[in-house]
């Protein structure tokens, strides 16, 4: 097959190009680990001056690690690298035609290739004003709020004498079965069930009610029946409710007002998590007026084969904020598909800075298979071979979190953390920081 | 030597006696753990749901440990003590004629025995507008912010293109040549020197300028002389300045103003931290009012030789808000007095329980001496037979510091997470949150 995408005008481009890439996450690493032997200048630019491992976020709202278990520096990452440059900073404006990206603070950064890594955050379906009731869990800042919270609830039910109070205090709500709302119900179960076993006098913890709420028909859609009817019957165990086509029709102080089968319903809750909608970074509006090209429903970037968007072969697009079709599908916005997209623009990169090596093929996501975990010593896999669940499954799913770990620095640390959660069944970061358990608000 | 101190009257005594211990620091958890197999009913009330580790706070200040690292939640260490309970509130009262505490939430705790180990704060001597520009560190929110605001430093210092702005940027201030001022600067040296080594491209860390300022002639001034003189090289070596009598005579913002030989000088510094002083929990004016007993100027209550109040048998002060005279000098506020106080506290409490055990003796507090850490691998040890300094030093200030802390849960993950330090240089915990790097501020 040959080259199906066109070639930049190489002109202008210098030896050693500088490659602006803007975020930190897995994508925008995956193009400076690739990029930084070839002599090009990188200059990573985040908000933050961490690479966040995402998928284990929900251990951090949930008191099982601590921020920096999850969080690597990326000045450490890229030390003594001297081509690299991390930049901290939002990212304001883009401008294809000069070449050069504009920071909040003014700075005027010029590229000869971009690399929009942006991400996304929560989608509140129209709805903003819900978010200051139901956190979504994006940041470290979010979880270490939806911990302290969660945390505080129970205090705040052991001082409650009227038993009405004491059980709506110690009703949960997780909006959205996707992946993330499974993990972290399940991990509120855990807390509830197994955790808090014993620590209060007043209440039994195991008494809090969890409810999982899914608009569609079914939590975790994209695995088989079967596999998703376990991971129903293992929140079952953990005292989580699964309500599945419960649509949430509004918001607000200590309630969610849910429809199903016609039916509204007013559920008390003190504590809700929202799980069920991402909305790609406000930089794909900014890249789609300059350069028209098209976005979708959710914000995202409709890439070129190469990940690039059209007719601007010199930016890319990739991670969550890229809209990539494959086998009539999206390619899902995950961590290993943005690690894959990262990998391939560096090697596209490569390709236009040595234009004699080999032709450039479009970008194809090789799809390893999905996990998630529900509770402790419980998980689901399926791949396209297998598909599997139970204690056999989450020690896959440990083990290929630990593999993914160990590309950055703490791993070990991570990995004693986990087998000490695993073996005392605790959680030792449950403490409520920078928010009152008495007033039951950020401090 | 005979019973040196007055008996309670007893009359009313249940023989499951309800102790109320109002502080979950050092001193309050020694008095629960040394009396909760006796079956007196206990009840420990914290404002936080957690034990803190104080010693090791100016590690997670400078990124080298986690805020779970140094915490116990309270109720993990008496999960399953169906006789202890754990209560989060803050206390407003105490009424010693009703004997009974008053918490912010209006609850009224009735008590057989109190023990008031509320510890104390910051002290800034008549100046708390000077709390704003100069925080101390007494608290995680405080090490965090603290942690924040120093990485963030850095950070806009890679960014600042004028030199004489980057300097200014780069100027640290501890106040305070106390232990903690020592560790705190030594911490702050170490990370300019050492941790953040090439992480940066337009600034070198090294160039950090940090000063230590000390009101009196000698930094930790209990240290003899020439030990004194190690931890001044030391420090020396990790880039701080340390300028004793130098007296601050104003704090705001971006500056200190400073008098040396009746000189005036103005510092210009973006971080400011306060270890100069402390104060002694509000609580105790509240009990001096209620009873009489006399109170020093730093705001503690002169204990009698049992370290109960005068004429309250059944209410004990203890830890950092109790003045208590020894051989002409004062016990110091330190977490091994703290403990010992605790545990004779506890002592007291049974034989009023089990009238027929020994006669209680006066308390005595046994000094094991005294140690203080710059840097890493370097420290100053003082006990009454032997003195010495460097790395044999900082191995035992390791090696006491682990004993203490395996006595809660966490201690084999601190263990680890300090080899791992020790042996990469490594400080993986230098994330920022909470803050915002670009404005340089609380998010």
């Amino acid at each position: 097959m040959g080259p199906m995408v066109s070639m930049p005008d190489l002109s202008n481009l210098s030896p050693q190009p500088h490659v602006v890439i803007v975020g930190g996450g897995f994508g925008g690493l995956a193009v400076a680990r690739h990029l930084h032997r070839t002599g090009a200048q990188i200059t990573i630019v985040d908000r933050r001056n961490f690479h966040l491992f995402q998928p284990l976020l929900y251990q951090v709202a949930t008191g099982g690690l601590s921020p920096a278990n999850i969080s690597v520096p990326l000045r450490a990452l890229f030390r003594g690298k001297e081509n690299v440059e991390v930049l901290l900073g939002l990212v304001n404006d883009i401008n294809v035609a000069e070449r050069s990206i504009t920071l909040e603070s003014g700075k005027r950064i010029g590229y000869d290739f971009l690399v929009v890594a942006a991400g996304a955050s929560h989608n509140y379906f129209g709805h903003p004003e819900w978010e200051a009731f139901a956190p979504g869990l994006k940041s470290l800042e979010d979880a270490l709020e939806i911990r302290s919270k969660v945390l505080a609830i129970f205090e705040q039910a052991e001082l409650e004498t009227e038993p009405r109070k004491q059980r709506d205090l110690m009703r949960f709500v997780v909006i959205g079965g996707g992946p993330t709302g499974v993990e972290l119900a399940g991990a509120f179960g855990e807390i509830a069930h197994q955790t808090l076993k014993d620590n209060f006098r007043h209440i039994n913890p195991a008494d809090a009610e969890i409810l999982l709420l899914e608009a569609g028909p079914s939590i975790i859609s994209t695995y088989e029946p079967d596999l998703v009817q376990k991971a129903r019957d293992a929140l079952h165990r953990l005292g989580v409710t699964v309500r599945e086509r419960t649509m949430v029709k509004e918001v607000n102080e200590g309630q969610v007002i849910v429809e199903s089968d016609g039916d509204r319903e007013v559920i008390k809750s003190s504590c809700v998590v929202w799980a069920a909608g991402v909305q790609a970074s406000p930089l794909g509006k900014v890249l789609a007026q300059q350069t028209g090209a098209p976005l979708d429903r959710a914000g995202r970037i409709q890439v070129s084969p190469d990940l690039t968007v059209p007719n601007h072969p010199e930016v890319f697009v990739i991670g969550d904020l890229a809209h990539r079709e494959q086998h009539g599908g999206l390619v899902p916005g995950v961590a290993p598909a943005a690690m894959q997209m990262g990998e391939y623009v560096a090697s596209v990169i490569k390709a236009r800075i040595h234009p004699e090596s080999a032709p450039i093929e479009p970008f194809v996501f090789h799809d390893k298979g999905a996990m998630a975990t529900v509770g402790r010593a419980f998980a689901v896999v399926q791949t396209r071979r297998w598909k599997f669940s139970g204690f056999a499954a989450w020690v896959t799913w440990l083990w290929v979190h630990i593999f993914y770990l160990t590309q950055f620095t703490n791993r070990v640390l991570v990995v004693i953390q986990w087998g000490w959660n695993y073996l005392t069944r605790n959680r030792s970061a449950r403490i409520i920081t920078g928010y009152s358990a008495a007033e039951g608000k950020p401090l």
